[in-house]
């Protein structure tokens, strides 16, 4: 169903699923139940019905279009630059200003894999495959033409992606830093693991030689 | 309670940790009730009561001893020596090597801090942050001693630790690379991370020029 916002109906659905991901975030899907939900949004179990035919087909919609955002996020945001240190640093500054403000949907589409169908599984695993296929792909090019340092390009963009995504665990907007000076020290970080901070430092440490 | 494997009561309290963990894992803690998981267990759930008064009492004695038994893996892994590479190594091989084999009870670990009451969750957050506190000091002396090259060592530590604790998502025994294989291959990520790659690979580089 699309998301109509502004018609009743649309509103409806919205606060539906702004509900249940905070409602699965605390507590967890399995604990959740379709009652509850309705509850929370002050609708009928009924009217929840109209909006997602049972339980599971609204946590694979809610993490279905949190990766398909993601997806869309990143192809806008990402640079027309070739070179593959621009393009890893706009991944990563892209990843962390998208997940810091979904900090609960983010929470759920990494816990509740266990909570899919088969099926379901299969299409948000092919989803997060293309988007991590993008860092590899960056990486690849970044190692082979020179820019990166990796032994592993798989297990560094896995490693890139968990310690990037782990910034929701712990960031609060009224915390010492801000979302961009977190974005900026986590980037510093990714660079010198792929090795681009060194490779980036060599000309000029060579130009005072 | 004591654990003392051997005797009856010590086998059924270690198949009710055993069975928690795994419900728990699967199915989140708010979802699991005690009568589910003494069916599990195969006993009644009165005699669930005699080892754990209540539920959450079971979830914060969890949390409580997997902190505590990585507390003391740490404490005997430790090396004696005051290199602070030679012990970030032994951190992350550590680390990665206590957690491969107790994933269902990292997932737990990491996920229900929101399920415990503020005092229980003030206890397992102060054994955390001992934990944490061993890494931002190797880092914090690292740094200091030119070992290392570290802009923000309390958002370093976070970082490495979610990165190698990263690998019970998506490690399994059968993967291509064995545990040691990851390890190593985390470790090299690690320094790259902390500089200390660059600085130790500098003699060499001088060496040659």
């Amino acid at each position: 169903m699309a998301r109509t916002t502004g018609s009743d109906g649309g509103r409806t659905e919205a606060a539906i699923r702004e509900a249940a991901i905070n409602l699965i975030a605390r507590f967890g899907y399995e604990a959740v139940s379709m009652r509850q939900l309705a509850a929370e949004v002050g609708v009928q179990a009924a009217a929840l019905y109209r909006y997602f035919p049972n339980k599971e087909d609204l946590l694979f919609t809610l993490m279905r279009e949190h990766m398909e955002d993601l997806l869309k996020d990143w192809d806008q945001a990402r640079p027309a630059s070739a070179d593959p240190q621009a393009r890893l640093a706009a991944f990563v500054r892209n990843h962390i200003r998208f997940h810091v403000v979904r900090r609960h949907s983010t929470h759920v589409s990494n816990m509740e894999l266990r909570s899919l169908s088969r099926d379901n599984l299969s299409h948000i695993l092919r989803l997060r495959g293309g988007y991590e296929k993008e860092l590899r792909q960056i990486l690849r090019e970044g190692a082979d033409s020179g820019a990166f340092r990796i032994d592993d390009v798989g297990l560094t963009a896995i490693a890139i992606i968990q310690m990037i995504t782990g910034v929701i665990v712990w960031f609060r907007p009224d915390e010492r830093l801000s979302v961009e000076e977190v974005a900026e020290t986590y980037l510093t970080m990714t660079m010198r693991l792929t090795g681009a901070e060194e490779i980036r430092e060599k000309p000029h440490v060579h130009a005072h030689a």
